[in-house]
């Protein structure tokens, strides 16, 4: 008998979402994974629900079209704004960001002041809101935070960066304004991992207390594991990762930094 | 006899190219503007040659079937990288933004000294070297500024402005650092000149002197008058200007910051 094996397709609006293959390949070490960076087209997070919806979709055909058994949503606007539409159209399981983001929000809360910061399509979409609403207790603020991936990508990380402090002191500032009680603050942007020492202590200047930051994509991982209902697998080889993008410009560059392996190549496909 | 008013048409990967048309719209008060903003895939700066030649040709391809006389590219990356195939695929004349930009640094450099700051796209295409190319004395230094698009779009431009003055700071003195005698900076990106006043007090602080601060807008809308052998035209009534996008997001807020006027409203088309 020839066991055919499929691999988990993930796809992003461009290289972020490859901290959330990061996650996966430490959850699932044996699976062959499939990644799609739509760079062409990067970023979604300014654009419309429409266009977002428009774009996912070609996403997750091409994915399917590979034979994929599960498709995760790296981009948290992709799922923030696609998630029905993408699920109606898909023949096997659909994970997003949102939920196992919530999820991991909910856990991390001691009081229930959470703040969700993310691209101006997440924060529109409501996204958050309604994934944490009717938990009682629960407040939600969230706010756009659109200069933290170019931030990102410049590599402007470091937690005593100039710049990088001035820009998230302004955006904190603006968020503990709104509520002064927060205790935890989701990363709901793909791109935002690679800031989290200069949010962390950043939020904790200003709240003069810990608060703790989540991000997804290790709950990702983990909902990926649950839907596909294997727990670590016992293949002693590594599972293969391929990876494709609409747009060659800088992946060499920039995708090492998210996801912390070296990448061999990426392949480059029209949509 | 019937004498058909043709438009000029101009386009841009998103709203900045309005201050292109605000310099038209200056120059040329009579003449109809079809504006094309590419919205749903803006940015073009961080994207390869290939991809910004594509959208390019198709951006082209829609004025022109709007029977414009003339095609002014207002972006400074598809000039770069995409104007020989532009004048190849077109019937009328097309004006880019670099040669203009060029002729405004020449004009306005002292000692030959010459910085272009734009995105990594413009940048890398070296075209404003090889415009400059040739002219003895002349220097050129080139450096892509990527944050300073998101900031121009978050409205974060004045002159006292902690963050505006962090990243002026970081790129300028990486500037200043590849040559101390830099008396001219082009901004050579649709998005720049709403941080001139930052940019113009930032380089000043640096520098210990004033250093000269040109945008193409109205150099380009010269060549556009030029192109067409008309000086002002005797309209009494000003020209129409319609205005198209790729997607709809967020653009009654930003639009009218670089138009200086306000607009009716965008029609949206995919393309």
């Amino acid at each position: 008998m020839t066991v055919v094996r499929r691999p988990i397709g993930v796809f992003d609006s461009g290289v972020g979402g490859l901290t959330v293959v990061r996650a996966l390949r430490a959850r699932l070490p044996g699976e062959d994974v499939v990644y799609l960076g739509d760079t062409a087209r990067v970023p979604y997070g300014s654009k419309s629900p429409r266009t977002v919806e428009r774009y996912s979709l070609a996403c997750q055909a091409f994915l399917l079209a590979r034979g994929v058994k599960l498709v995760l949503i790296a981009c948290n606007t992709a799922s923030a704004n696609a998630l029905p539409a993408l699920r109606e159209a898909s023949p096997v399981p659909v994970v997003g960001a949102v939920d196992p983001g919530a999820a991991s929000a909910l856990a991390a809360t001691r009081d229930g002041h959470i703040a969700v910061i993310g691209t101006l399509g997440t924060v529109r979409s409501g996204a958050y809101e309604r994934a944490l609403a009717g938990r009682p207790g629960v407040k939600v603020t969230a706010l756009a935070c659109p200069l933290f991936v170019p931030l990102a990508e410049e590599g402007w990380t470091d937690g005593s960066d100039e710049v990088a402090r001035a820009v998230a002191r302004r955006y904190l500032t603006e968020l503990f304004e709104r509520d002064r009680d927060i205790d935890t603050i989701v990363l709901g942007c793909t791109h935002y991992p690679l800031l989290r020492d200069v949010i962390s202590a950043t939020a904790r200047e200003l709240a003069g207390r810990d608060v703790a930051i989540v991000d997804s994509a290790t709950a990702m991982a983990e909902a990926a594991a649950e839907a596909l209902g294997t727990g670590p697998n016992g293949r002693k080889h590594p599972g293969q990762l391929a990876c494709y993008a609409t747009d060659i410009s800088r992946l060499d560059e920039i995708a090492p930094r998210f996801l912390g392996e070296p990448i061999t190549s990426f392949e480059l496909v029209d949509l």
